[in-house]
């Protein structure tokens, strides 16, 4: 069979489970995802000797040292895997939930209910956790899901998937629900990005690469979890004291992840006052400062930032640094050169707190508090599949009910349409 | 210029009318309708000029009398424009509702506000009056539109639109906001669909093959409004009198619409009892019917249907008629040949009720009422953009808020990540 044939046989076969899965109560579900954590305790030995496979692979190929460590599991890690599907487990099911429910004159009661959004596609990269992770979300939520890793961990990816899969034979979720395309071949996403009569959504996670990839070769839906290009605003009317600790935290305390600070603005009435000690700090911490030219004229020995550093997204200790003129610029040029993902102002005035959460177009608007928090289980909304900065069906953290859709039920005693 | 640059121009000004739009009050939105409905009838004589010249085109290419019809304006249906707008000018403004506000155990408050999506792309066909509703529905919810309508009716589209626009300028809705692609070239579409990062909705309109182009060449997401295949069952459990006069109306009421039922299945238990009057009453109304062989063997010179025939949406007085045995063949071929639109049960049994409700994958599921039902103002949502048929980000009618997204809007006193 041909690569075609196969993962439309696949796609077919998720999309007939999905609506069985559908039907499956809560604590079904529930009792199935505990069968698969214990499944990955009790396979961690086999799991462990697949993942050696993928390391002794990616350092024969010249990984990079950071690459080699998401690539490695060791017995700690399969078990936080496990205990991250448990942690799915606790969280509330939203299937069957009756989000408005309204009476017509005509007598007609229209319930609009939550269900699974029926099958979803995950095209992820080298990260081995996101097979467990993905797959727990999706089958809590109701959807077949058909998983699509990355070469780098495929030998890990396939023990984690079989061990997973093993464990749903005693269950009530349907085996077939979860799906795992073998092949490394980039010819099986093509493939599977054309199936929009069975499949329903499609959420890529990886590097800005793969994921433009999937957008423009997609027939189906994508939940695009793009770069965090996130600023902090220190606004004139800030407390610098509560500024500086806020933009050292968004900066320094986890610089390799998105919600991290990227860019600093700050008022041109404070930027002397405020530039001089944050900088001293920073660079303490081992930060690399590139600014325009007004805070270049502030922060001695700093490089000029380049037309690029606006718009990247580091995930290193590096940070560009702009003097504005006040809330107005701020926005403008957030929104110009930011990613829609999470950006903060810094002020004790609470009409310019108000002018920038409106006018910053992103998924995250802070006052005072650091960018850092845009995480589900910070938000108190769970596991995350991941942070979506589109603005269609899920944006921010996209949890459980972000893998759902709805239907409208009608109840009628024989309405007919005048 | 060339066509690119016009519409990337274009798309470059509608982001950042967006921005803008996105912070007028509600009161200011709503004059700014009222100004359009009356610059409607105000323009009602250009209007009908320019559309004089659309059907005079329409006549010399040879188009159905049905397509003439819908293609035609006259100072009632001009006025009948301008009501919908006024109409669009009561319903509630959703942009500013705080759907979810949370405390956090850190103190954080996290509230997710409802926002504008920003820009909205809009590709139509022939009916002009299309061009005010999306208008009005786009700009009533915060959004910059971009409207391209279809060549028949490019003079009306043109008048139309110039009325409205002409009315924005002396309101606070930014008339950069409103805007029109006046090339009847298929380029100008493909390009306009290329615009992901200045536009963040493609709403197709039309037929099958223009929203299945849309579909496959988008790199925009698209909230698609498929054709509605959709069926009544009539359980062996059901008031027959009440299921004959659910059929009857949702075959004959408005058969050219999506909501019309296109298969009618039946229990096998009342299959003759059932059909004999329903067929004779359908084929006085001018009904053609087509059966399965069951269905042929119990009506009498009835063409038996062809495999194609399940699948079709014929917006006609055809009907394709079925026996089946019990709720779960219903709910099993509802699910294989229909278009996840609406379909509906007659049945007096709760749970068999339940069964259906559950099982069909259809935006709009009924029990003991016409599929007719499904609607923006009969559901009490208001105007629409149409009845998607997709499951992500809105299902079923689209009305103001699916043309919404959210925020997090996050308020602190200095937090920072642990």
């Amino acid at each position: 069979m041909d690569i075609q044939k196969i993962i439309l046989k696949q796609a077919q076969i998720a999309k007939q489970s999905a609506l069985k899965l559908a039907l499956v109560p809560t604590k079904e579900k529930d009792a199935a995802l505990k069968a698969m954590a214990a499944a990955l305790v009790k396979n961690c030995a086999a799991i462990m000797r697949a993942n050696a496979l993928d390391v002794a692979a990616g350092v024969k190929a010249g990984l990079s040292a950071a690459l080699i460590d998401r690539l490695t599991l060791n017995e700690q890690r399969v078990k936080a895997m496990a205990d991250g599907i448990l942690d799915i487990v606790k969280l509330r099911d939203p299937v069957g939930e009756v989000m408005d429910s309204r009476r017509r004159p005509n007598g007609l009661r229209i319930d609009k209910v939550r269900v699974p959004i029926g099958v979803v596609g995950i095209i992820y990269e080298s990260r081995p956790n996101v097979t467990a992770d993905c797959a727990a979300l999706c089958l809590k939520s109701g959807n077949a899901v058909i998983l699509k890793g990355g070469k780098e961990a495929i030998h890990s990816n396939m023990a984690i998937y079989k061990a997973l899969k093993g464990a749903l034979v005693a269950t009530k979720i349907p085996a077939e629900a979860l799906g795992f395309i073998g092949s490394v071949d980039r010819a099986a996403v093509t493939e599977l990005l054309k199936l929009d009569q069975h499949i329903d959504l499609i959420v890529p996670r990886g590097g800005e690469g793969l994921i433009r990839f999937v957008a423009e070769n997609s027939r189906i839906p994508v939940v695009k979890h793009y770069k965090g290009v996130c600023h902090v605003y220190v606004s004139s009317k800030a407390d610098l004291k509560m500024a500086e600790e806020i933009c050292f935290n968004a900066k320094v305390q986890r610089p390799g992840v998105c919600n991290a600070m990227e860019k600093m603005l700050v008022d041109e009435k404070v930027a002397k006052r405020f530039l001089l000690p944050m900088a001293a700090r920073l660079r303490a911490a081992g930060v690399e400062l590139r600014g325009d030219e007004a805070a270049c004229r502030i922060v001695g020995d700093m490089k000029k930032a380049s037309a690029k550093d606006w718009y990247e997204e580091y995930l290193d200790l590096i940070l560009t640094v702009k003097v504005v003129n006040g809330v107005a610029q701020a926005v403008d040029h957030i929104n110009k050169c930011g990613s829609r993902h999470s950006d903060a102002i810094v002020t004790k005035d609470k009409k310019e707190a108000d002018v920038f959460l409106k006018g910053v177009d992103s998924a995250c608007v802070y006052v005072n508090a650091s960018t850092r928090f845009t995480d589900g289980y910070e938000f108190g909304l769970g596991a995350e599949v991941g942070i979506s900065t589109d603005k269609i069906h899920v944006r921010g953290p996209m949890g459980l009910e972000g893998l759902t859709s709805y239907k409208y039920q009608v109840y009628g005693n024989g309405q007919v349409r005048q």
